[in-house]
């Protein structure tokens, strides 16, 4: 088999076999396929696309081209979750506690923030001490003991991924959905759960444009899903607006612990809720999404939820008494109120320029190697569709140098206010 | 400018600006931009195409790549010709006496076979002791003196085009007008002639496989001249079947002998005459098609033609002898009659077929590290249309080897014998 004749096909918009995608992957891990041979096939596949059954045989080439994890020692149905990324995204430090207090087993391997996107990893380890390296004996055994437990992902899990998306960076050929939903489902499907509930976002902070877009890559994921017997379903969500009100490391920690205390922001609180209702029935733990939802009300009110998350702490080493006083999780050393110029409603709180200041202010990396800044971030104290009078405060800014005159201007940039009420978009655009 | 943002663009389908592709040029061919990023490039060239005014901007970068002769020196117009490359295809070794001994001045580059293909710079080599390596001031002195010189490409000629022609041809982006023509007229505008006449061949044995495809790439070549001030006109010729009846070096040295004594095969004189016809009008010789005719065909018949043939050779320190007398040039060590098996008439002779089996005679490279056997080939005595009886002798293979029973039985798959009589098509489709 020579590589350039299963470019020259693609090319011709053919569909590769089963055994060239295999060659393909496995020759580039191997380093015997070089770079510049395997940009030009992902152009192609970027312009001219890929069938269902090429995009399940990549998924699995990928799958298997590192560690699968095997799960087997965890009795009961794992479930899992992924974000495609976004800005203020802390749902899985809520919403994993909030299940596996409801009985679901939540065995989870975790990425780090890059860019405008937070990462849970980094969330996770705002707090003291909190240990993300766990080997694989020790993760099945606190899942086992406490239901729950959220780790990084090893080095040796899709070494094939890893590759390919340093190339795809730098040849512009991140933006095809065979190409984004093969990357996501090959580690989804390689840290081994049974069940995996997709948060596919759309809008101006997230990699799909419209809803329409992200419904299609929701699509695909659930069929590589389908095809490798794992029980796949998405929310189709908007994320034009940051998701709650804070963005920022421990800040997201502190609106996690409030929505575990039933104190959270309206549309993350309900997007926690909603999407708990999905997994528990994943989890065949309930059969209806009513059940679904008192179970999860009721581990919140009587105080189950909030308690998974400090087992989950305790038992990954970190700081449990940064859950029961958020105030001592690391805080920056000013907080700027920002007011309005104006009065009306507020119509846009562009999420990716938000992101991107608050990763200025030190919350995110703009490379893989920089540090993160756990304390600082932005608190929004208004969001879309509220109305607003002149001097109002519409967010909190907790930094630890003085803001300059040019992160203040792109800071209103971010937020548009009209003299008529603007319509609110719902959160939750679909669910699949 | 980052190079990333260049390849966005072109996935886009925007045009690329005068300034990135000239920052595309110069940072490959100083190593600043590496070859998985131009190949991604190059892919989404090949599927989205571009615009006349990129294609001339990205030719004019790379001309400018490396060194650009300059032929003022010489005195008059320098006319060039260049073929797409084909099968038999000796037509420089003849048109270009021919029309030299009319007074043109040929300051030509030319360059050497590949694969099925042969290369100009081959056949005068079969030739004992032909120089194709001159400097510019011999070159320029050669033909002020005689008004002909053929000579190899120097390495300092276009180094983009070496560098960029070596990644397409492993990345599957061979096959795209305006990576083709670019490659193509940046090296014919490095060599500096005034006017260049392109021999764009179609069918089995060329790159294009269709008139449409080859008028396509013609007209795309002939903006490029026109945007740079050249006089450039172009015949879309017939590929199907070989060029006259020789195919191997010293064989098509004798066949362009012949055809300047008037004695070649008909569809290559006729060629000879209808190039010969536009060159003479590009050098403004003549005015008219017919007195081009008349001077050609004059230049042959009193020997001046041959003569000039002959001028070239001695000047450049090859064998005069051997014009004079071909058998001298090397010889096969024998010669085998090919019979036809049945009667009927010649459908077809496939191109690419024959001269891959020439190749396997050793006439040809498959690597460009290959030495080359000068004096085998194939000599077809039977063409497109002619009536064959069986035991007919329908080609002489000259070969230094026992022929095996599998390229005999590959060399009879190339004829095509059907039992109705079949058209013969024009050999020149059109001319631009």
């Amino acid at each position: 088999m020579r590589f350039v004749d299963i470019i020259n096909k693609k090319r011709e918009k053919q569909p590769l076999t089963t055994e060239e995608i295999q060659f393909w992957i496995d020759g580039y891990v191997k380093n015997e396929i070089p770079d510049y041979q395997v940009s030009a096939l992902c152009m192609a596949i970027v312009l001219n696309g890929m069938e269902p059954r090429e995009i399940s045989d990549l998924t699995k080439a990928m799958m298997n081209s590192g560690e699968v994890m095997d799960l087997s020692s965890i009795e009961g149905i794992k479930i899992d979750k992924h974000s495609t990324g976004g800005v203020g995204d802390k749902t899985s430090l809520a919403l994993m506690p909030m299940v596996s207090s409801c009985g679901a087993k939540v065995a989870k391997m975790s990425g780090r923030g890059l860019g405008h996107t937070g990462g849970t990893l980094d969330k996770l380890e705002s707090i003291q001490n909190f240990n993300i390296f766990l080997d694989d004996d020790a993760f099945a055994k606190q899942v086992n003991d406490i239901s729950i437990a959220i780790i990084g992902q090893t080095a040796q899990l899709v070494p094939a991924d890893k590759k390919l998306y340093a190339l795809r960076d730098v040849t512009g050929t991140v933006q095809s959905i065979p190409l984004i939903a093969s990357s996501i489902m090959s580690k989804k499907l390689a840290s081994g759960a049974d069940t995996i509930l997709l948060d596919v976002k759309y809008g101006d902070g997230a990699f799909m444009h419209t809803p329409e877009e992200a419904i299609e890559l929701a699509k695909t994921m659930i069929q590589i899903g389908k095809d490798c017997g794992r029980d796949t379903r998405a929310m189709i969500t908007d994320m034009n607006q940051p998701l709650g009100h804070a963005i920022g490391n421990a800040l997201e920690v502190k609106e996690a612990i409030d929505t575990l205390k039933g104190q959270g922001p309206k549309d993350f609180t309900e997007l926690c809720y909603t999407a708990g209702s999905i997994i528990l029935q994943q989890a065949k733990i309930v059969n209806d999404e009513a059940s679904a939802r008192e179970m999860l009300e009721k581990a919140v009110e009587d105080g189950r939820a909030l308690n998974k998350l400090k087992e989950m702490v305790q038992a990954q080493g970190g700081c449990v008494d940064q859950i029961d006083h958020p105030e001592r999780l690391p805080q920056a050393k000013m907080v700027v109120e920002m007011r309005a110029h104006k009065n009306g409603y507020l119509d846009q709180v562009k999420a990716l320029a938000l992101g991107t200041l608050a990763m200025k202010l030190g919350a995110g990396r703009a490379t893989k190697e920089d540090p993160i800044n756990y304390a600082v971030g932005i608190v929004l104290n208004k969001k879309v569709g509220d109305s607003i009078q002149e001097g109002d405060i519409i967010a909190y800014v907790h930094t630890d140098e003085e803001l300059s005159t040019e992160w203040i201007k792109e800071f209103y940039e971010t937020f548009l206010i009209l003299p008529e009420p603007v319509s609110r978009e719902p959160l939750i655009y679909q669910i699949l």
